[in-house]
């Protein structure tokens, strides 16, 4: 009894803010170098959450600034729709404190955690309160708080408020002072990159310790701001249940069925009650526990349509991914794809991949991965990652790449995860957990993606056996030619259309003799060719016996370009009055098909 | 304007209860074949650890039995000190309540989440209470409690409370009833059994559908509890100074440094005030933010004691970690490390491992990796670990394992982290955080492993090849000696001293003829020998030549030992009536130096 006694003394609520501070790993500032690129990510997530919002543009600048040796100043400014003065201490200065946490709808801010998380980082390591400046209006004043968290109570702590001046129309600023490192300023400036790949609505403007760097939008469409969904009936859980009840205790069943959650219309909720065996007009309030796991039972066997996930998450497209893969890495080949929406646990999510191929990035070197959840690049953790699972999971050997755990080869490999409801494995958002819905769908689209990288790189292989092929054949025939006509004591052949006869390509030569160039084509493919040669020269030409189609240049730089159109078997030539000088090139034909030979080269 | 006012109507506090019911993934409740393990771990943990408090050994029940097709109840009873009524409540109804977040000591439960968090798993998927039965003494009354928690508000809901009977003198039982599965029943296993292999003094009873399993303890010592420490001046941060100097307000800062700190003496005090420039005898409750901060900077400058960590550690200690690892694995060798306590943040750790090779384990699959954290095995998540990544980091081929990543190989690996504060990666205590401090540690005494396991190896390497090259050439002496005798027609001639010689071993024969049996030993070392020979035998010895040292045994099982010294080059025998019928083994020489020829064998 004592020892029960001695104890319960010892017993006490823990408040959050206590929680996390002990636990600050948890959230992402487990050490000085992680914190600033976990500062700057909530303030930049919550930036372009707020702007999406309220349909901008987003406009952000972010700043660091060194305040002594081991001291850094973070400053975050949007044009978003700023925050109403009395919303200012606790969204800043209470964790678990937002607006989207009980919205169904996909954002990259979910708890209430993140930035006040950075400020009790801040306060702890510098002891420093956080200043927010705001404004909601040209025609409102802007105000300035200066503010800490609470750690016992996690409640805001407003140490200062007042009018302030300031050029923004409206937006809100955030500056926090922590220990901080800049020695990984380059996964922050991945961070930056990422995010702007992924948002090609945004500009970020960045200040890091005087050296300026600017991501500009290459999108002036602001992207559409998802829209709240009601909750569907097949990932719901009967403590969710009794708790929506309670708040509508008064709603007819039926009503409460429909009006409640999402892809519920009359017939389905009279289906339901009908299944349930209750009668569909009885208050929700007046179900008895039993009936409520009826209820439930019968809510999940009936068929629905999929939530609406059109409405709730906003994909990055297919489109807009290749272009951005592209655009950062000089690929010879990429695919993405946006997979159909899908469910766990309720929350609608979809699973978006791409991957690249470069024979110029290292190919005994694992894959890059690039993973994103709802618009944000996850830079830590990878190894913790479902996705990262997923990938390591697929056997790539078959799809043609090396494997060691990862893929080995010169191969980026992205996927966004887009939902609702992102299950991370942490609040400091770095990696996705492993849930078997998720991870079907990742399996599913890497899988789709590793045939079509499959199909290429064979394309590429049998392109460059053929090549291979016809430059073994074009080596050895002018030899066998040239021991023939010595042997039979004739003058040397031209070869070239055994060549394009044997490899079924149509032939171009240049040939020049003396002071005439000419060009003759040879089509010896089975099907009837619209080309165009084009000829890059120093000199002119001054007597074509066909008039090039086109002709420009001068002094030493000429270009010119003969259209014509071959039948199988059909040739072609051109000759003019000159010494060569240039090379020849053919449009319109695909490689495999034509044979350039060139006098010149 | 009117966004902002939007947004602000959306603006909400989120209970620390919806956050993790929203998450549960976080706490370990991702998966109803996941649920059952967490939901046992948490209330096992809590139950020894109560039980150590108590300086009780844990006697405990776990009980699983099914309801319907899917919802599992589960019970879980210990003999600790019990739970004065009035704390009941919120121990199991509130997240985030507990005795243990404040106190500087190992234990396994830390933050008050684990047991509250499965209850509220229960209620959310079945809607049903958990049920709960304390007593604090055979002279009070039982009680039993049925309670859930409320979500929005994470506060306890007791639906009834009335006094029972129970035949446990002291002690508690949790019952819950929730969503399971056992498809994960060797997971389920393989926590038991690893919880009572680092937990030698606890009993635990497990029935699970059915089946009955019994984890004896093997030591009735109750492990000491670890007692709580103070914070250590280095590795505390400005906030949290702060916090404790609001508390103690009114205490001279000596007072203060003396009191509050671990390893302050009236020394170290006066050196801080002295750095710090500060009058010792102000208040700390005086001190401007500047002072403060120079205080910090003083008490981290200052060289101190590390913390006392074997007060608030509790490690499990070499030797019963080779122990139990050998109970475990048949291993052919064991070597176990428990390294010196350091710190990280503030927080006292230790490490300890250790490495197990055993010749009749798999030879190509991955190393069995064994984690603990204070003494509780760690099940799920081992990619997400710094364990793993420290033991992936290091380069197992200079230790003789080939390595995929992980180390390969015949080979256990077991890393305990203690610490009054484990950094896990999420709530749901899976996997330990990358803290370098850790990190290094780990690191350390892995390579120290490493290098034992190598040598290990190497004599096993090395003694292989020397058997080896002693049986080729023993079998090849005697065939020339028998050749040569034959040309030269002599006797065939004894071939071991020159097998000896060759070898540089001592070589020890014992010989059978007719009715005697005689044991020779010669020294072709370049050492004196100081040795021991060991005959069991079916005979006595009736007549020695020499009188055994020792002799024993009766009814067909002799032993007898004759202690000797040989110089290099010397020879000594012994010899007697009798027919053989046993064999004869040297000590005090190791193995490569010796060889035994032994007729009988």
């Amino acid at each position: 009894m004592e020892i029960a006694r001695e104890l319960a003394k010892k017993q006490r609520s823990i408040s959050v803010a206590e929680f996390f501070e002990r636990n600050k790993h948890l959230l992402g500032f487990d050490s000085p170098s992680r914190g600033i690129i976990t500062a700057v990510k909530e303030a930049v997530d919550n930036a372009l959450d707020a702007c999406e919002e309220a349909g901008e543009l987003p406009d952000i600048f972010i700043g660091v600034r060194r305040v002594s040796d081991d001291v850094l100043r973070v400053a975050v400014e949007d044009n978003g729709p700023g925050i109403v003065p009395e919303q200012v201490p606790p969204v800043f200065g209470k964790l678990l404190y937002g607006s989207r946490f009980h919205q169904i709808k996909q954002s990259r801010g979910q708890q209430g955690i993140g930035i006040s998380a950075a400020i009790l980082y801040a306060q702890l390591t510098t002891g420093k309160p956080a200043v927010i400046t705001t404004r909601t209006d040209p025609r409102e004043k802007a105000y300035r708080f200066e503010l800490m968290v609470k750690t016992e109570t996690n409640e805001p702590d407003v140490k200062s408020m007042a009018e302030a001046v300031w050029d923004r129309p409206h937006g809100t600023r955030v500056e926090i002072e922590f220990k901080g490192s800049l020695v990984a300023k380059k996964r922050l400036l991945d961070y930056l990159k990422f995010t702007s790949v992924v948002n090609p609505h945004a500009r970020l403007h960045a200040e890091i310790e005087g050296e300026s760097i600017l991501f500009e939008r290459v999108s002036s469409e602001p992207i559409r701001c998802p829209r709240p969904i009601q909750p569907h009936p097949h990932g719901i859980e009967l403590g969710t249940l009794k708790r929506m009840i309670q708040t509508d205790a008064d709603l007819p069943l039926e009503d409460f069925l429909i009006e409640r959650f999402s892809r519920v219309g009359k017939k389905a909720a009279a289906l339901i009650c009908q299944k349930a065996g209750i009668d569909a007009r009885k208050k929700a309030g007046k179900l008895t526990h039993q009936e409520q796991k009826e209820l439930l039972d019968a809510m999940q066997s009936i068929s629905l349509p999929a939530p609406p996930a059109h409405e709730c998450l906003s994909p990055i497209g297919e489109d807009l991914i290749a272009k951005s893969l592209e655009s950062e890495f000089e690929l010879d080949f990429v695919k993405a794809r946006t997979r159909p929406a899908s469910v766990f646990s309720g929350h609608p999510f979809l699973i978006e991949a791409a991957i690249g191929y470069s024979s110029r990035m290292p190919h005994d070197e694992r894959a890059q991965i690039l993973r994103f959840a709802n618009r944000v690049p996850l830079l830590y953790q990878q190894g913790a990652c479902a996705i990262t699972g997923c990938i390591a999971d697929i056997n790539w050997k078959q799809y043609g790449l090396q494997q060691q755990g990862l893929p080995v080869g010169p191969v980026i490999i992205l996927v966004h995860l887009a939902s609702t409801n992102v299950p991370f494995t942490s609040e400091s958002k770095d990696a996705v957990a492993a849930i078997p819905e998720i991870e079907r769908e990742i399996d599913l689209v890497l899988k789709e993606l590793g045939r079509e990288l499959k199909s290429y790189l064979s394309r590429r292989e049998r392109k460059k056996q053929a090549e291979d092929r016809a430059r073994a054949i074009c080596a050895i025939i002018p030899e066998i030619a040239a021991k023939v006509s010595e042997i039979v004591e004739r003058p040397p052949l031209d070869t070239s259309p055994i060549e394009g006869r044997i490899m079924r390509r149509l032939v171009a030569r240049r040939r020049i003799s003396g002071d005439r160039v000419r060009i003759e084509l040879r089509n010896y493919t089975d099907r009837r060719v619209d080309l165009t040669v084009f000829e890059i020269s120093e000199e002119g030409a001054p007597d074509p016996s066909i008039a090039p189609d086109f002709s420009s240049g001068n002094e030493g730089d000429f270009t010119r370009a003969w259209r014509c159109t071959l039948e199988p078997g059909e040739s072609w030539q051109v000759e003019y009055s000159g010494k060569g000088r240039g090379s020849i090139d053919l449009r319109g034909i695909e490689e495999p098909l034509k044979l350039v030979i060139d006098d010149d080269r």
